[in-house]
């Protein structure tokens, strides 16, 4: 089959581009007579990518040297760990905002180390909605407030920033890279590297500086933000190959005009596909309007006996990785940076035929 | 500059053989119409590439079911961390060998969570030797006994396997898949991927199922080894593209005939090496006959003003990365799996011509 549609939650498609970057100098680098994956984290060479990476970084998020740039071991699950580790104590408790699957777990993890406060939960509205900030209870004491900015299973993601006293914390796995947003109001924000960003196994965590240095005593020390800060990501060999290929996302994502420009075509993208899906009864999406993610669109089909012919047909016509999390079923398109335009308009028109044909 | 000839103590050589299917595939696996890195790690394509990697490694280490396998994130200096979370309490101390660098990282680690009694040493004999069994402090309370099989930067390796009445537990990360090892005599045994195993960013580990579940409660998920086996590596999104490109090194291992053949072809590369070395009053090795690494060889020129030049002939000569660790100085070859004999013969070639016009 040449390449598919790939509408995958994570890891989520990569741009052709960087693929084929990939596979190119995949047996040798620059003419250094090796692959990237083949060379010491300590070289020239791949000091030299890793530079790049984190000042390209930068660059699409205009961020300040007053946050470090940490590419750490793991996903954003080792960060929901590292989290109340890095910046839980000595007050013991934080603030959780529930949202959805991710928030969920993020709040189970986190509730192994301190007192979590839950302070908003839509878990009623069965997680299609995000409970506005005046209905929350914050908590004075908390060491942080933690959010997720997008529920890449639900559908829902916040087009807002809380307003906090205590340090912000974002797991922006689905929403780093895919519009632009003011990391400078944050003062933690972590992103698994396999939506936006690159591979799986990597993880980006942008810190402020000010927030170092207060891990708890049994924070192994992979896990430690300032251990990590202090060590340029190098505290032991880094996923060299991954942090390449997110270098090369990020370039290919400045070439194309950084994170006004994609947002621009994130925004396209989703809108024509809510729009369809309003526009016709034989499909629905649960989320509220105010809160409809721009990466991860679920819907339903009129009658759930379909789902099966839906997929099988989908993949026939190279529409791969539809379905939804087996904790909700359904359907969902993920539209994450790599998925074109003209990919978003193939699914539509698949999804009217078949509706046509079966509604 | 076409391939070259990489002596790189880690992230080593991977197989040539491996990097050519990996770039022919990198678009499109297997008629997927996806790259690897661009599956979702619970879809079939990649559960196959899992299951088959796992079921490759217990052929060649002929391992029984009574071990499990993980797939883990990270390198080895996670493990550092994870093997006193998941196996020093209650009991609260553990037994250590410390044979040169690598231990005493792990050494360090261990002792921010429990008592870590020494009971050897080789600091004294600046690390070039290993201190026999029978000279070693055995604690009958340890939860168990850490030792390090082969020191990469000192290049000394055990060629026989302590007997303890405690779990045993190595850092095989150089020696695991170079050469047959009874892995049953082992409690534990954890490897980092980027010697023998794949790219950087991948840890193996294999535990013996009884040692499962002792985890101390402050163990963050993603390092707990029973949550891990019980999730078959897939708590969180595995580092995928590594594991894929580890089960290709596998294979492509399995091909050559396994653990017994590459064994052959590593004590031949090993002996020829440390025989030129010992025959040319230029070079020399200062480790203990005994225990010489046959993965990592540090040798040292007779006048070290010579080094600079020797680095910057080989590189010339297309022998790359053989310069020895910050720690020690000096000159260092590892010849891991993928180091074919021919490449040794060139090295070989090329420091007796050094000798000769320098000596």
């Amino acid at each position: 089959m040449s390449r598919c549609y790939n509408f995958s939650p994570g890891p989520a498609a990569l741009p052709e581009a960087v693929l084929r970057q990939a596979s190119a100098e995949l047996l040798d680098w620059g003419g250094s007579g090796m692959s990237v994956m083949e060379m010491s984290h300590r070289s020239a060479e791949f000091n030299g990518i890793a530079v790049e990476a984190e000042a390209c970084l930068r660059r699409l998020l205009d961020l300040s040297a007053d946050y470090a740039v940490l590419f750490m071991h793991g996903g954003a699950t080792t960060q929901f760990s590292a989290v109340p580790l890095n910046l839980g104590f000595p007050a013991g408790q934080a603030d959780y905002v529930n949202t959805g699957h991710w928030s969920s777990k993020a709040i189970a993890e986190a509730g192994r180390y301190l007192e979590v406060n839950v302070v908003a939960t839509s878990v009623e509205e069965n997680f299609s909605t995000i409970p506005p900030q005046k209905t929350w209870s914050l908590n004075d004491n908390a060491a942080y407030l933690h959010h997720t900015p997008n529920e890449t299973i639900g559908g829902v993601e916040f087009f807002w920033v809380p307003e906090v006293e205590v340090p912000l914390v974002a797991d922006m796995s689905s929403t780093l890279l895919s519009r632009p947003v003011d990391i400078h109001r944050f003062g933690v924000v972590y992103a698994s590297a396999q939506k936006n960003i690159g591979p799986a196994g990597l993880t980006l965590v942008l810190v402020h500086r000010e927030l170092l240095g207060r891990a708890a005593a049994a924070t192994p020390s992979l896990l430690n933000w300032k251990i990590t800060a202090d060590h340029q990501s190098m505290f032991n060999t880094p996923p060299t190959y991954a942090l390449y290929l997110t270098g090369l996302v990020l370039a290919w994502l400045e070439a194309r005009g950084g994170l006004e420009a994609i947002e621009a075509v994130n925004r396209r993208k989703a809108e024509k596909l809510y729009r369809m899906i309003d526009d016709c009864d034989f499909y629905s999406n649960p989320v509220a309007e105010h809160c409809r993610s721009l990466m991860n669109i679920p819907f339903t089909l009129a009658d759930d006996a379909l789902d099966k012919i839906f997929l099988a047909q989908a993949r026939e016509a190279g529409l791969l990785n539809l379905k939804g999390h087996r904790s909700v079923g359904g359907m969902r398109a993920s539209l994450y940076n790599a998925i074109s335009e003209q990919a978003v308009d193939v699914l539509i028109d698949f999804m009217r035929d078949f509706a046509a044909s079966r509604g």
